[in-house]
């Protein structure tokens, strides 16, 4: 870890209120407290809360970061599930909440420019009033922002049709530390000179420099949505019913499936529309033109069926919605297993779901802790979720045991330890098990020559 | 430029002839002459040819290369039209095609594992016959090979749906100078796992190290496709078409125009299927199911119909082959206006081709060159041809200036000097007009992470 400043002085801090005038700046113990936390529950030491509303701001930032060194963590809305934006070492929390506009949704040039703090969903939503798509939908996508979503390479529901959100980036303006402004792409949907240094921000953790504006593709938005849920008897029927519809040439915008687990869990608090003896289901949807939804969906229909499903709930308009409330339910339904969560989210080839999700099973046997098994099967993202006690600390203890033992489960099958999420606090101590040391090498030249000191976000795996 | 070997002793030669026996390392005039250029016609000095066939003989080469400090070019079939793997200073030629195995095609996997030589086509044509698409689909593709494709992040025809070649790249090998062995990503569709470093690779033109295995992502193969030639007016009615199809909510998997002299330059040597006052033409493609394909098909005629088109031939088998042929037919006729070409390839956001075509064309008349705007309107990239005869002074000399101006025109409209050609020898002289002092400085830090002598691929703009 470089050498970076543990506490602010007085003239820090009195540089820090010049430069974010009123409540941009935040000294209290109590903001600090906040920010320094996430969807983890981790939380790290923040010496001060700073919110920008100007990239002449963040420049001054990262001048006087860099010269002091002191380490900046950029943050939004937090919903970052494994610490991302929590301090591993002291420094400033810098909240890009403040730069939340809306610059531009332009329909010809099919393309938004937005600032980093703007909602997923209200970019969409924006969207969706000019008749256009903005595809990557993660989990979060109501309350996460875009700058975020960059940040982690966010991929969610849409991402087996329309990839993940670094296939949506045209174009980024940054900071770098020590002040300088980067510009790379712009609204052209191609560019070829230089090498491609935007789309190196997406994934990156906020570890390279602070974005100030972003270009995101768009795409026109289909006339219609139809979906499906299928139940199954058991996982194997569930995972040969999607195998089909692929097959049938059928690239359905959202492919989620959800274990016997899962489905027990969202049992305990609520009904389902599937009989008891489904312990598998798949949720599918389709998207186009009225006619293309109606065709792709018989299809669908027809390719789920050589699989023996047991029932198959079909709808558009309220009832699709009623189908994708089985999906959302899946989170809080959780904790009817037990009060706390490790949610990983490994992704394996698609061809070895199976065997991931039957031996995590068997994992969580062994250990005798429920492990969820859901999610994003169309891209072989799966989440699993290790439900444990935190207070019983032998349950603690077995929950850690089998992240470990679900890590190596997904790189044996030649997977990764972090499908979407980014490796944050709660991976870092796992990153050297996926990346070799050539490559590790290479991430930390690469670092450095973008933030010479260390200073942006420090402490995440690589 | 790097302090590098501009002639090979009887050492460096007797060493390439031991690790590439027969054949595998040349060193004749004969095929070093040939291995000096590609299509851009340029030609630069080649001390040795050799043509690994197993990674082991990559590592070794590129520890020799290292150590005597010689450049090295690597190549497959040398389709760049910007001279991207011909050498600025002399080195030896490595070519790939030695190394073109497909390794596996896994239709639950969806994934291609594949040596850097494979050429495009033999790919695309193995995944149909396991009904699987590898969408990327360069106008090169019967030709051209998948490692080069990654080399220049190429897009072509499918670009506008299905993105480029980055978006396909799923994980690599590769070998830096030095010999080690870097490995990326994988067959998962998804990881966030560290710096993604492996699309870094994707239109890096070969500068950062050998590929020796790329594992690309395959999409369900569409039933069926179809599709329309439009012919208008003028140019504005032709984009007017394009935009109400878009409007309309289709996303068609590829969206081509033709400019007036596009046409012209056709009509010279061949009929075309459209009346003589057709001045502007769109060749449009759908795919989906065949119900799908039907009722886009309606959709797009009827939004095309909008724009008060001349004409509108649409086909599906046989029919849409020959609609096609008018495209292909483009790069052999334009030979009917000059012997000689200037093929550029810029990208502007997409509202704005029309004043790009527009402006190109003041640019030829006033400088008394015919110059031809066609290419992928869906993603902005239009291919400029500058049309000349370098035999004649006044038109080379003019036809250069033309190319200074069409660069400037791309950069004042918010575009880039290559949409997906890359800048080899051709533009390297024009890549400071588009990238700034402090991105520059980075992508060259970079580099020298990967390539601290600076042997892979030198002089190429960056």
């Amino acid at each position: 870890m470089p050498n970076l400043v543990s506490k602010l002085s007085s003239n820090h801090e009195r540089f820090l209120a010049d430069l974010f005038p009123g409540d941009d700046c935040m000294l209290t113990e109590a903001c600090r407290y906040v920010h320094g936390m996430d969807a983890s529950r981790l939380r790290g030491e923040v010496l001060a809360v700073t919110r920008p509303r100007t990239r002449e701001q963040v420049e001054e930032l990262l001048r006087f970061a860099q010269r002091e060194r002191i380490a900046l963590y950029p943050r939004a809305r937090a919903t970052g599930t494994v610490g991302g934006s929590v301090p591993s070492v002291p420094g400033i929390a810098v909240s890009l909440l403040g730069l939340n506009r809306i610059l531009d949704i332009d329909e010809r040039d099919f393309a938004a420019v937005v600032e980093p703090g703007v909602v997923t969903a209200e970019l969409q939503r924006e969207a969706a009033g000019k008749n256009l798509l903005y595809p990557p939908d993660p989990a979060s996508s109501g309350f996460s922002t875009v700058g975020g979503n960059v940040s982690t390479c966010a991929g969610g529901l849409r991402a087996v049709k329309y990839g993940v959100t670094r296939d949506y980036l045209l174009g980024l303006e940054a900071v770098l530390p020590g002040g300088s402004v980067v510009r790379f792409g712009g609204r052209s949907h191609k560019d070829v000179v230089g090498l491609d240094l935007g789309r190196l921000f997406c994934g990156s953790q906020g570890k390279l420099g602070i974005v100030t504006e972003l270009t995101m593709k768009l795409v026109p938005r289909p006339e219609a949505t139809a979906s499906v849920l299928a139940g199954f008897g058991d996982l194997r029927s569930a995972m040969d019913g999607a195998a089909s519809v692929f097959r049938a040439g059928i690239l359905p915008c959202a492919c989620e499936f959800m274990d016997r687990a899962t489905l027990a869990a969202i049992r305990l608090g609520d009904s389902l529309p599937l009989p008891d003896a489904a312990q598998a289901a798949l949720l599918l949807q389709v998207d186009g033109s009225h006619a293309c939804v109606q065709s792709e969906l018989a299809t669908l229909e027809q390719a789920l069926g050589e699989s023996g499903p047991l029932e198959i709930v079909s709808g558009t308009g309220d009832a699709e919605t009623a189908i994708w409330d089985v999906r959302r339910r899946i989170s809080p339904s959780s904790f009817n297993l037990r009060p706390d969560k490790m949610g990983e989210d490994i992704a394996v080839p698609r061809s070895r779901v199976p065997e991931a999700v039957e031996a995590a099973h068997r994992i969580g046997s062994r250990l005798n802790l429920p492990i969820m098994c859901f999610g994003h099967l169309g891209d072989g993202n799966i989440h699993v979720n290790i439900m444990y006690n935190a207070s019983w600390p032998e349950e603690a203890d077995a929950a850690s045991a089998a992240k470990r033992e679900v890590f190596g489960l997904a790189l044996d099958l030649g997977g990764t330890i972090s499908g979407e999420h980014g490796t944050g606090l709660t991976k870092r101590d796992h990153v050297d098990d996926q990346l070799g040391e050539v490559e590790r090498g290479l991430m930390h030249e690469i670092k450095a020559a973008f933030d010479p000191h260390g200073i942006m976000n420090p402490g995440k795996g690589w």
